[in-house]
């Protein structure tokens, strides 16, 4: 993008409080962004307003095959044309799981122009080992993999160990990112209790003990939670499941440049 | 239309899990959206979009009086060239009735284009005879015409052998369809209670008691409302007052591609 | 503008029940819509829906910062152009204060073509004496000045009998209007309870005490918040943070137009 922001303008002037945020290309300070249905005109605005503080662009559920065909073929590219990775959404790769043909779903999606895929299983069960295949056969397929752990059911939680040793393993197995389940919701799922706030005890816990803590993505659809997660660990956490119409929003929070985290900087010092 | 949906695409190689959806024109498994402002642009895209998976567009409330001419001209022409057809909200035309000048603002509802009208009396009181009059007037201008049943009032509610004549009564004048009150917020009205959720006890004996089951439409604002009801009728249940942002989300829900659908049909095999 | 709304022909056939509204330009009846990033696609298009319905748009918190140089320079032409002043959020400006840059900063925004400002210390602490040399400051450089009163933290509450102090002292040192702080969410802040409630005797002490409470503009997010103060103070009390796609309901709301403020009037009655 050839694009002047306005950012280094500012910046010149005002030290933005919150520090220094990551460029793209970045490894963290990743904000996913879930479509749940954007048409053409609403994506390309968007990109254009805030393309530099997208990086991965998520359509939502199983929304992917209930395009038509230009318009699908055009956003993948309008997306992808703007440098941000775009893919289908956990659920629908689940119901090719199901039916067994999770390699043809993998080849359509790339016929498509998807970059990237996201191997879940929030609703179905899936083995240790169709897990390990399903990552590395993605990644042979060249997209980049995002893996998330958590059950979308609340009555079916994880053991905080389980979570730490599935991240571990799927980073091993080529993962780029780990995505932490918080649903288009964020209450009473993985790390967030029924009012939504963060349960610190087991976020601590995850951050210690998994091999690469910055390869976390925190599902975050709420400004509280995408605050405390600033707050904890900085502008540069990686948030996922934020609202297109916030990352203008989040991108203020990230910066200090929003009472929220403007505060939290002013009580430290 | 001549695009070509993904879906089949997808269907070619995957089947949906909850089945088969109707095609448009359809008389059952109906999206109905509420709209609170698109604008020409947003509406545009919307159809581009998602064209195929709304059949009716409310423009909220009184909304409609407040457009400019030339925008609601072509608004109108945009969604209806789509296949879709589009009413001015209730309560404008409760306001008519007030004034005494229903047959006036049909006339001028007519002149703008709109091809279906609702008539409703969530705010006034309105007599049986001119409930009938109402309706059967609306059908001989040409309009389709959806009515409604439920006080937006919440200390003002109905009893359900009344709904129930109701229903039977407006069908037997000639309604389409009959809307079951849920407003915008879908909370402590109709057949919510203040949590938002159905009462179950209630939607069943209206459900066994009416006529013709399959031509209400009920507004389900709230996503744990589409899930229960698309659970417990199908795909082709009936829907309305869908925010135009969540068309392809509830699409995804019928067709058993989002989480929550898809876990319902899991549990049952 | 030369469009044509359709409003007058409606008019002519119905009475809009809560009466006569102000027209653009206008002193009171104002709306200040929040920006939390609206594309140009997007702005172009709600203002050709709905300008003349919109007084102030806010590009809420320090979003200013984070343009495209010509995306921000397009989207201020392209608000001021169709009548409605621009300001950046008062976050951004409490920045500039603890940074001891306040003049510069307004003069950036001048030079960017912002036509108001709003002075507030929402998150910072200000004395009264440079928040009068704020204001005047920024009104010598030809800015509109809304002054913001209130604080964003719940447990730093004013009491009112010094917000009315402050009120009195902005309208004297030149500020247009005073915004009453209601946040984005609009609940625990200002004169609202957690939930979202008007504290109804806070604010008759407020109207009662202020030299000018037409000057007042309340920040009103939530609909019922909006309804209740038009109920109280009639179709033109002013309302800001409201959300960029509830306008028009807004203005139906306004008008009598839709079920809340329509049942208040036939209560009346």
């Amino acid at each position: 993008m050839t694009k002047k922001g306005t950012e280094k303008m500012w910046q010149e002037l005002l030290q933005f409080p919150m520090g220094k945020r990551t460029a793209k290309p970045r490894t963290t300070g990743i904000t996913m962004i879930i479509d749940k249905g954007l048409g053409l005109g609403e994506t390309r605005d968007l990109l254009n307003l805030a393309g530099d503080y997208i990086d991965f662009l998520k359509l939502g559920f199983g929304t992917a095959a209930l395009y038509y065909n230009e318009v699908l073929e055009e956003k993948i590219h309008l997306v992808t044309s703007h440098g941000v990775d775009i893919y289908p959404g956990g659920t629908f790769l689940e119901v090719a799981v199901l039916q067994d043909k999770l390699r043809q779903y993998l080849a359509m999606a790339r016929d498509f122009g998807f970059t990237a895929v996201e191997i879940s299983d929030g609703t179905i069960d899936m083995s240790l080992q169709l897990r390990a295949q399903a990552i590395s056969t993605a990644c042979e397929m060249g997209f980049k993999v995002l893996s998330e752990v958590g059950k979308k059911d609340p009555d079916n939680e994880f053991e905080i160990k389980d979570i730490i040793r599935l991240v571990n393993h799927d980073l091993s197995c080529g993962a780029c990112h780990v995505i932490v389940e918080g649903r288009e919701s964020g209450k009473a799922v993985g790390l967030y209790d029924r009012e939504g706030n963060l349960i610190m005890s087991e976020l601590e816990e995850l951050v210690y003990s998994v091999r690469d803590a910055s390869k976390l993505i925190w599902e975050a659809p709420l400004k509280e939670q995408q605050q405390e997660l600033i707050i904890r660990f900085g502008p540069n956490v990686n948030m996922g499941n934020i609202n297109p119409h916030e990352v203008l929003a989040l991108e203020a929070l990230r910066a200090g440049l929003r009472a929220d985290t403007l505060k939290a900087v002013l009580q430290r010092t």
